[in-house]
This record gives C-alpha cells, sequence and structure tokens, in this order.
C-alpha cells in the first residue's frame, strides 16, 4: 500500500466562522493509495476527537497500530487497491495540523491567543488540502463520532463536494448531555493550576492531572454499562479483599487511570479544550437559524431544509449500546434526509462496545461499509 | 410538628467492617414527631450520598428548605402526626456526625487517618443511635439511592431491626459504570493541589476546583438527558449568539458550574473521598461470597441466599429515567427477595427527572409512600 506521510501549508489564510482568519495554517495528513486518472476514487476520512491522521500506520509516540488498520488497508473494507484515501489531522489538534500548541506569527505557542473553532472550520481546512491534492469531488466522506460530525457538515457546507457521505455514531446536533460532559472535561483542565491559562508550553509544568480526569469521563461515556461489565464487572485490581484505601480496588478504577495517564503523552490539553468545544458548538442548523434553538420539532424542520440542497447518497450507523451518540440522533438525522428527498440508508447494528463500536470488531460494519462503497 | 436536632456520643467504640473500630464516634440527627408509647412508631430515613438529617428544616449553610420537606412533615407522605422520624447524618459525613474533617483522638483532624468505611458501618452507626433513642425495631427503614442501600443493609445485617423496607432507585451492588464515575469524582479532587494528601483543615485552601469538578461529574449521572433537553436543551446563557470563548455559552454549562461552585461551600472533600468509596464497595452479598464475584448468576443466586434471613415487607421503586440505577437493579433486588420467599412489591415509575426522581414532584411515588406505610 502506497502510504504518504506529508504536511500541506495552506496558500492563504483560512477563514474561520468566528470571524477570524487564521495565518500560515499546515495541515499534517496521510494519504494511502494512489489518486486515478480520472480522479474519481478519493475518500476522505474524517477522524474523532481525539482521534489523528494515523489511520492505518502506527502511532508515532504510542506505537500502536493506526486507529482503523483494521478498516482501511488493501482488501479491507475501505479497499487501498480502489481508493486513494486521505485523513488529515483537525485543525486545533496536536499531531502537527496548526493548533493552539503551534507557532503564532509572534513565534510564541497560541496556547488561549488561538481562535475558538467550529467543525465546519476543520472542513473547510480538509477542503483546502483537498483541492492542493487534486481533488475535486471525492468518492465519499466517511467518519465516525466527531468524524461523522465533519462528513455531515462536508455534505450540506460543500455540497458538491461528495459523491457518498458515511456517518457512524454521530448526531446532527451535539446532544445537551454530551455538552455537559465537554464542560466537565474543560473544567478539569482549566482547574489545574499548571494549565497557568493554557500558557504552559515550555514552563515544565503542563495540565496532565486535569487532562487525565477528563480523558476518564470521556472515557466512561465511550463505553456501555454492559462492556464495562463484561471487560471488568466488580472484579478486583490484583488482590483478593478490598484494601480499605485510597487505591484502585477495582480492575476498572486501575482501568481509568491508565487511560487518564496514558492519554496524557500524547495529547495536549488546549486541543482537547478547542475541539471539545467546536464538538459543543456543532448543529448543522447553526447558520440557518440562529443559535437559540426553539424546540425538537423546529430544529426537525430546520435540519430537513438545511439537507434540501445535498448531491450525496448518504448511509448512517448507529449501534444499540451507543448511549453517548444514541440511536434516536441518526434517526433525527435520516428522517431529515428523507423530508428532504436525499437518498439515504439507516441502520442500527448490534455491537456490545458503546460508542467506541465503530473502532472495534463489528462485522456487520465491515459488511455496510464494503457494499455502501461498492458502486 | 415537634422537632429536634441533636447529637449522640456513643458510649461505646464503633467497630467497623474494615477491622479498626472507631473512638468518640459523634452522631448528629434530627427527629420528627414522638415516640409512642408502644414505641412502634419509629421510621429511620436515610439519606443519599451528599444529604444530610435536615430532612424537613432548612439547611443550616444554604437556608434551602430540608431535602424532602415534601415528603416529610404532617400530613405528608410519611406523617409526622403519626410516625416518629429519624434521620441520622452518615458516619463520614460532614455535618456534625463523626467524619474525617473531625477531631481525631490527638487532637488533629483526621483527614485521611480517617478509616474507610462501609455502607454496613453508617448502618451500624444508626443502629447504636436507635437504641439510644429507645427504639427497639422499626415501623419502616427508607431511603433512596444510597439511602436505599443503608435501607437494605440494615433488613439483611440487623434483621430484627425493620418491619418495612422501602428502597428508592438504589441497587444491592454498585454498577461498575457508577464505579467509574466514583472514582473519576474522586481522582478530580485528589489530582486538586490544594488538597494537599488531605491535609488542607486550617490551612486556607481546599480542593474546592477538584470537589466542583467530581460534583459536575456526579450531577450530570443525576439527570436524563430528557430532563436536560427539557431543562435547558441547546439554549444559550445570557446571549443571543456563540461567544467564541471559553466561558459558558450553554444554559447547561452555567448551570453545572454554579452547581460546582455552590456544592464547595457546604460539603467537605474528604467526606465526599470516604462516602462515594463506601458506595463503591457497596453489595449487599460481600459477607457471604468474598469480593471477586464471579458471575451475575450466581450473584443472583447468592442474593437470595442473603435475604433468606430477612423478616421485613419490602417496597422498591425504580424509575423510568433512572440510568444511574436504572430499574433492572431493581429488579435483581425483586427477583432475589422472591427467591427468598420475601414479601416485596416492586414498581417502575414513570418521571421525567432522572436518578433524581425520587427527591421531586412525583405523585405516584406519593401514593406508594403513603400506601405502603399505612398498614
Amino acid at each position: 500500500m502506497r502510504t504518504i506521510s506529508a504536511t500541506h501549508d495552506l496558500a492563504q489564510p483560512l477563514p474561520l466562522d468566528g470571524g477570524q482568519s487564521l495565518e500560515d495554517v499546515r495541515i499534517a495528513y496521510e494519504t494511502y493509495g494512489t489518486l486515478n486518472e480520472r480522479g474519481d476514487n478519493a475518500i476522505l476520512i474524517c477522524h474523532a476527537t481525539t482521534g489523528d491522521q494515523h489511520v492505518a500506520t502506527p502511532h508515532p509516540i504510542t506505537g500502536k497500530p493506526g486507529w482503523w488498520s483494521r478498516t482501511v488497508g488493501p482488501g479491507l473494507p475501505i479497499d487501498t487497491d480502489r481508493f486513494y484515501v486521505i485523513c488529515p489531522n483537525v485543525l486545533g489538534s496536536c499531531m502537527g495540523t496548526t493548533g493552539p500548541s503551534s507557532l503564532a506569527p509572534d513565534g510564541q505557542p497560541y496556547g488561549m491567543r488561538f481562535p475558538v473553532i467550529t467543525i465546519r472550520d476543520m472542513v473547510r481546512a480538509h477542503v483546502a488540502l483537498l483541492k492542493a491534492l487534486g481533488v475535486e469531488r471525492l468518492y465519499a466522506v466517511i467518519g465516525g463520532s466527531m468524524g461523522g460530525m465533519q462528513a455531515l457538515s462536508l455534505a450540506v457546507n460543500w455540497p458538491d463536494m461528495a459523491d457518498r457521505v458515511l456517518v457512524l455514531a454521530a448526531t446532527a446536533a451535539m446532544p445537551v448531555q454530551n455538552i455537559a460532559f465537554q464542560e466537565l472535561g474543560r473544567q478539569a483542565i482549566m482547574a489545574d493550576p499548571d494549565w497557568q491559562g493554557g500558557a504552559y508550553y515550555g514552563t515544565g509544568r503542563s495540565p496532565d492531572a486535569g487532562l487525565a480526569v477528563a480523558r476518564m469521563a470521556a472515557h466512561i461515556t465511550y463505553l456501555s454499562e454492559a462492556s464495562l461489565s463484561e471487560k471488568f464487572g466488580r472484579r478486583l485490581q490484583d488482590r483478593q479483599a478490598k484494601s480499605f484505601g485510597f487505591g484502585a480496588d477495582y480492575q476498572v478504577e486501575s482501568y481509568l487511570r491508565y487511560q487518564g495517564e496514558s492519554f496524557t503523552g500524547r495529547f495536549d490539553a488546549n486541543s482537547y479544550l478547542y475541539i471539545t468545544k467546536a464538538m459543543s458548538y456543532f448543529d448543522l442548523t447553526e447558520g440557518l437559524v440562529g443559535d437559540n434553538r426553539p424546540s425538537d420539532e423546529d430544529h426537525r424542520a430546520r435540519l430537513a431544509e438545511v439537507f434540501r440542497g445535498v448531491t450525496s447518497r448518504f448511509c448512517l450507523v448507529s449501534f444499540d449500546t451507543d448511549w453517548l451518540y444514541p440511536t434516536s440522533e441518526s434517526r433525527v438525522i435520516a428522517h431529515a434526509l428523507n423530508a428532504a428527498g436525499a437518498p439515504v440508508s439507516f441502520m442500527e447494528l448490534a455491537a456490545p462496545f458503546g460508542h467506541d463500536s465503530f473502532l472495534l470488531d463489528v462485522p456487520a460494519l465491515d459488511r455496510v461499509i464494503e457494499g455502501f462503497l461498492l458502486r
């Protein structure tokens, strides 16, 4: 598989939804496979919150296999013998694309001087990259979770860009409970004195404790009670009886601590703030209706209006144990697409892994992806 | 209504499940109404995690009405004209009963020298108080959430103590997802440098930031997505458009910040550590089967065994929007009680408020309580 890991510097400042524009934007990305002569075999993969461009190559810090290496590769559901796959690191992240840890024009890291961005801003950067790579129209755009939001945003805001849109475990507008969890994570980071107002770069201190707590909270929401019960139950960690202390008694406690701590070694706390803020802001109808959404019913009608101009075919997948972006969220999208007369297929798949199901071994998902990309 | 707010000092050291015993235990409590001559009209109310003895009197710090003043009082579902109601502050708390902020025999606050306690230890203190108040047998023990766990523990471990056991929105063994959320809260507190290993008393600093984050996390779990949508939706806070900053854009963010901050003014962070630890440890079968629970099926069989010696009538209530202690948890208890031949009625009530439903305006709950206490 021909794999390229590269960066691209945008020639023009990137306009942002917040009204500012961002100079000297660099986009780190990977490509797999080759763009064919007709230029019609390109697939854009959009990664999730703390994901990155290393879809099918080892992570440079952890050394672990790429996050979707079970799905993307020669002969796999997203077949790199057939498709030219592009995955950019999102704007605001910390794996090579410009974000709060990058240097501002004054030579100092942005920190909290980095502008607040939106999901649409991330997609605007993706589109600029696609143009630079000679991709005028995508065979498909694919994403799970925050990646699914980007896919939806691309379909709606750049309606001539994608033939197919595959959205996994996502939503058309961030549910309020998720806004609450994301706010909790941001508060944990900003409460850490080592955060230092975001200006921690080069100080030798960083808000690892706060970031670990934020990650723990998010991690709980990614799993189902069923998967936690199956994986850990109330089993004790390396002991036969309760410790009657504040160490990790239960396996789930030890696991969460590990998840929190290991995350701080590979992710920037400010990036976590900016990316979760973009997610909290996400509402596909926002340009149309202003920010103060009046009612669910009105929102659904407006979502159908938003989809009226799309030219893509859609495929939506939810998972029955996903309580973070439950099936009801995908159903809202499916109804709105139907109301707008757009072709859409929608499936709830059974999988025990909660929200993380889109990343894990779910054979039915492989078949859905293969089928949707067939023709 | 005759109301007494008092403290009682235990004459004997209190033995604890962890093997230690605790000297000089003080129990703060309130009573409402009068114990009748036959001594058979006493009801013990057990409070939840961050509750207190102020069931129907204003909270001494916040000035807010007692947490169950809509349920306990003359002519109310728990009628103080008829019943003698006792509510002790639990062991390990911070409202007058001995806990980590109390002075140890050396004259210094316990801090983390306070022993790790269990739900059964809390109940052991309750029973000692009841004896001191001349109550040999209870008309009923009643509790919601952690209060329900205490009620179950009393019924199982002091089987001659209560005629009736009313358990609201509780569980027979802490579900693993809740252990995870509780560990998250503890990690948030212990990550705060102002926690100082728990020895923050008198230093002028306390882990308010960490405690606020812990409270925010817990608060999210108390509410349902439906109640959050109803209450806040994606409505913005005091503004017409997004701020593109890190202030509280959405009402739910502002609400959570307020909940976190106001909590630190009325609750001790170490008490939060000890009480959540006791909850994480909670498993009614633990004495019988050791700590490493093998399977759900075995656990159910053992739970039935645990209930074999009970003499009480039981009433269990769950709420359809409670995802913290969902109906399935109450069903496990009901099945085990049935298997043990114990009289039990079990209802799932419809209420939109999530786990908090047991504290709020749910008329069907009032009728259940009245009916169960009728005779």
